[in-house]
């Protein structure tokens, strides 16, 4: 049941992106942006589309800032696989933009990705009031830029020459900035949409964030490259700090699930309407790839 | 006098910039992005900010769309200077980010300079009207991305490659997405914040940008490597097709002159007030960098 809901709200997601990408034309920078926006779980996207349910606000709406928030998850890949970043060659199974056509493009792609999730939340078409509409994206600027996204990115990097591994905390913060940062938006973007307290939300988002984080380390340890879609153990053969590498396998696993149980905790103010979140929550430390 | 308030303008609009990017800390990410953001004549922060001193906007107000499209800029060069894009070293006579620090540095500082571009178009002190904010950054999101400033950044890629140069209209085209958007959006931010008719500063800026780029192919050819503080020659070298190589040196400089003239002709409107636009047309055409 969890996973039909999932898998139809990513099919949502898809298709309301590829139309909002299909405005760019068939230059290869555009092509290579709806390649890169394509597939993935799209849990940033299900996450603003349960947000909103819980608060009644129209799907039809919703789909903006789902997304969005999957097209500047989608830029952040296409420039964390380049050479000089990740340097990764496959992400969801298929050859990464740099390597389907090349590095100035991906850097492009990534770049019009960004501009184009602002686009969407800033559409009439996501919410008539303009004050709802420039929050949003003021939020989204917030959240993806150098006090969000890009400064976890920036701290792992530094992390790789740093004298000494990080610490415990030090990755919690990382990962909040990294991969939390996108998670809160979208959480929180359905009460922001309604008028509502994005308080319950915004708690569920850190912890399932977090959650998530530690189930990704775990997974590159524990995980079948082949479902995974991409290349693992790079974290081990990186020497690079990671949750189960300091705290060892099964205590990282236990945390996790805590987390998970934390995230549902936070949303117990919506009942048994947050059944889904609660799901999302397992399904988060459980999944394959 | 012209000088002394391009050099007025270009003060203000680097304080109010370096203060908004302060906000981000000391990481070298940050840091990296407030170097990228010094310097250069603001033309686009300059015409940002007489396009509103014509329509009455506060100047405290128009600081923040100046500063957001100087902050775009520096992000489109920071991006174009990787050694995927033109492989530049240097820049305003400086080392670039990427030479200063490393690529992914420089990816990552250009990212975040796009994103805190909307936060201050976005942010309340810009103007107390959030339909006003929502425009305004939603019109950024458009001029730069791929239906805009990355669009000609792609055609221009695609260029090099192509199998025969590029016409006249084509190159036209090209830069009309490259540096048009840019400089249009800065000049119609001001009537945009007044909520007047845009039309008068919008047709300015496309002859002014046209006649920019032209005169960039001229300082090209013409020019001199340690006023420009950066490499010149790069055009033909690269056997790209550029106004200079299609027209010829002379009618090129000639069909700037005109477009600046014609830029003059779109802000008769303002009268008087639009002296400093005039000779703003007049000094792109014989600037020296």
């Amino acid at each position: 049941m969890f996973r039909v809901r999932l898998e139809a709200a990513a099919g949502a997601v898809e298709t309301h992106l590829a139309a909002a990408l299909a405005g760019y034309g068939d230059l290869p920078v555009a092509r290579a942006m709806a390649y890169a926006a394509a597939g993935g779980k799209r849990l940033r996207g299900f996450l603003a589309l349960e947000g909103a349910r819980l608060h009644r606000v129209e799907e039809a709406r919703a789909l903006w800032p789902a997304a969005a928030i999957e097209a500047v998850h989608a830029y952040s890949l296409v420039h964390d696989d380049l050479p000089c970043m990740d340097d990764d060659d496959l992400r969801r199974g298929q050859p990464t933009v740099h390597v389907k056509w090349d590095e100035a493009t991906a850097v492009l792609a990534g770049d019009a990705l960004q501009s184009a999730a602002f686009e969407m939340v800033l559409r009439e078409e996501c919410h008539p009031d303009p004050a709802v509409r420039a929050a949003l994206a003021l939020t989204l600027a917030r959240a993806a830029g150098a006090a969000g996204m890009v400064r976890g990115q920036a701290l792992d990097i530094a992390a790789e020459s740093a004298e000494r591994p990080l610490g415990l905390r030090e990755i919690e913060a990382l990962q909040a900035d990294k991969t939390g940062a996108l998670f809160g938006w979208a959480a929180e973007a359905g009460p922001r949409m309604a008028g509502a307290d994005a308080a319950p939300m915004a708690a569920y988002a850190r912890a399932l964030g977090l959650a998530f984080q530690i189930a990704d380390d775990v997974l590159d340890v524990e995980g079948d490259a082949r479902k995974a879609g991409k290349r693992l153990q790079k974290d081990a053969a990186a020497g690079k700090a990671t949750f189960v590498s300091l705290m060892g396998l099964a205590p990282a696993k236990a945390r996790a699930a805590a987390l998970a149980e934390e995230a549902c905790d936070a949303v117990a103010p919506y009942g048994a309407e947050a059944r889904t979140l609660r799901e999302l929550a397992r399904f988060v430390i459980s999944r394959e790839s």
